[in-house]
């Protein structure tokens, strides 16, 4: 397996794939400060919701470092604003809120200490998230793997694989999983508009590691699905609500309507920190709309004709009706949804 | 309204929009011989079922204006071959064979006339089924009008307008003849990957006609349907078999499916001249699988990996159950399809 550092932090440089020039170039984006954090983010240099909670608790990092120097309070109230930019650099990923969540907590819990200390502790805290995700997705990818039948053929959306994580991936990693395990898999790869996020990156990670593939159009997806070539579909999710109600990337919803009229399994695969235990349905996920211009222009050349008026949701919501499980590092999690998600947050 | 000169045939020379170039560019391409007409309808210089027919007949028009002054043996085993490269130009459209089909039986019937005579005959034939293709877009604009309400807003996918046939449209007819009869519409357009043809061609037709709009990716529809947004989903047809299942481009089986789930009236619009009453179901349509370029590039640039295998139907089949009408230029056919079908042979 070849390893893909999609995100790594060293001597106070973040350093990302710049996943906005795959697969055409492998080039490496550096962030110095939390400012460019809050644009890679903001412009998917690095995206994919664990990528992105990791990818700002390392902001976190370094607003910390930046502010070593200043009183107490000028620190506190600069990290303060830092937390927020990093907090709204993007919408829909409930990860980014949960990273920036967990780092606000352990600020005020320590405010006290010295601001050295206080580094120290949001050092060790963003090396935990990044490390806990390679973890996390390996333990989903275990319990992911048990519903793959060998020969199987799945069917992916978007890219979760390991540019959309720390490491290995959460649908994509199920997929990894089952192929070094031995299993004869086939993935079709919808190439995800208007990003092509399947066909520029998860399409790159399956000719990386050698995995049969082929790329489709999504429009190509419900006709498999129907002459029964699909097996499992295997999505990733930015926001699960209490109910089971989960946000992913545009079209995954589409695939659902399609995978419950055929009775095809529908799997979501996420780590426990993609839950917002605070919202009951979906209707409480906030929807990202992107420029216009990532379906009028596409590698800066216009493909639609001026004057047009476009609507571009970078997400929709799957209603948990249409979801076979979730896949989490605990297990997967079946309707009823509300009662078993409840039970998560109790552990 | 403006006109859009699709096809336009003047002293033995097929002038064609290039619909390879919309909406960069506007260019005229030139079809001298058979041979060049062959070219334009596989490169999809032209596309659109109504357009290839009648591009076709054209093509059979140049044909044997070139084999003039060949002896008639040799004129009739020339035009044999001719008919042959023209009628596997592309292989899902039905109306390319009914315009070659047409031809084939006008010069059997007619053999014994000079060729002159036959040449005379295959143009007026051609001129026909041109002028025809506009009266019937106009007439099932008008009783496709019938269902569109005051304030509707109405989903299309692919280009089926002005450019997808001689002229009006089939599924955009509809929506001119709605718009032009005061009512205020609101369209949604599909882009439709992977030729973009909604995102090229309708869109750029929606602009020029001041028709309010906006051009959506492909993953987005099943959300707007799911919600209420769309009140009538409007697609045409390159194949409609004689139980009422129907050949369109990749993704409309796709917008089937949901319009279902969600109870949405789903109309095919298309003149009967795409209905193949030589084949009971869907099952009987060749569906034409095309180049992986046209998914793994755009505009010449690579968006996807090297190495990366590609699946690439230009259609899929949508089953009589999962439409609501096909609106035709004798009125619109409802279930039982089969039934009222046959009625339709019988006129």
């Amino acid at each position: 397996m070849k390893e893909i550092k999609t995100i790594e932090f060293k001597d106070d440089i973040l350093y990302l794939i710049d996943q906005r020039k795959l697969p055409i170039a492998y080039e490496i984006f550096q962030c110095k400060d939390y400012r460019d954090v809050d644009f890679a983010i903001k412009d998917m240099v690095v995206r994919g919701a664990p990528a992105i909670g990791a990818t700002a608790a390392y902001g976190v990092v370094l607003a910390a470092k930046e502010f070593l120097n200043e009183e107490k309070e000028v620190f506190l109230s600069k990290m303060d604003e830092a937390l927020n930019i990093l907090n709204n650099s993007r919408p829909t990923a409930v990860n980014l809120m949960w990273a920036i969540g967990k780092m606000r907590r352990l600020i005020e819990e320590n405010k006290d200490l010295s601001i050295e200390e206080i580094y120290q502790k949001i050092r060790e805290e963003a090396d935990r998230i990044y490390e806990d995700d390679i973890k996390t997705n390996k333990a989903m990818a275990k319990h992911g793997n048990e519903v793959i039948k060998e020969g199987a053929t799945i069917l992916t959306h978007c890219n979760t694989g390991a540019l959309a994580t720390v490491g290995y991936g959460t649908a994509l990693g199920v997929v990894r999983e089952a192929h070094y395990s031995g299993k004869n898999i086939f993935v079709y790869a919808d190439e995800t508009r208007p990003r092509l996020q399947g066909g520029r990156l998860t399409a790159w990670e399956l000719v990386q590691e050698g995995i049969p593939a082929k790329l489709i159009a999504d429009n190509v997806a419900a006709t498999l699905i129907r002459d029964g070539k699909i097996d499992v579909i295997l999505v990733g999710a930015d926001r699960i609500a209490s109910n089971g109600d989960t946000a992913n990337k545009i079209g995954t919803f589409m695939l659902s309507v399609v995978a419950k009229a055929y009775n095809v399994p529908f799997y979501i695969v996420a780590p426990t920190s993609t839950i917002d235990f605070d919202i009951e349905s979906g209707q409480g996920i906030e929807i990202e709309e992107r420029d216009s211009t990532e379906v009028t222009h596409i590698e800066g050349i216009r493909v639609a004709p001026e004057g047009i008026d476009v609507y571009n949701p970078a997400f929709d919501v799957t209603p948990w009706e249409n979801i076979t499980g979730i896949i989490t590092e605990k297990g997967i999690i079946r309707a009823p949804y509300k009662e078993n998600i409840m039970k998560l947050k109790e552990d």
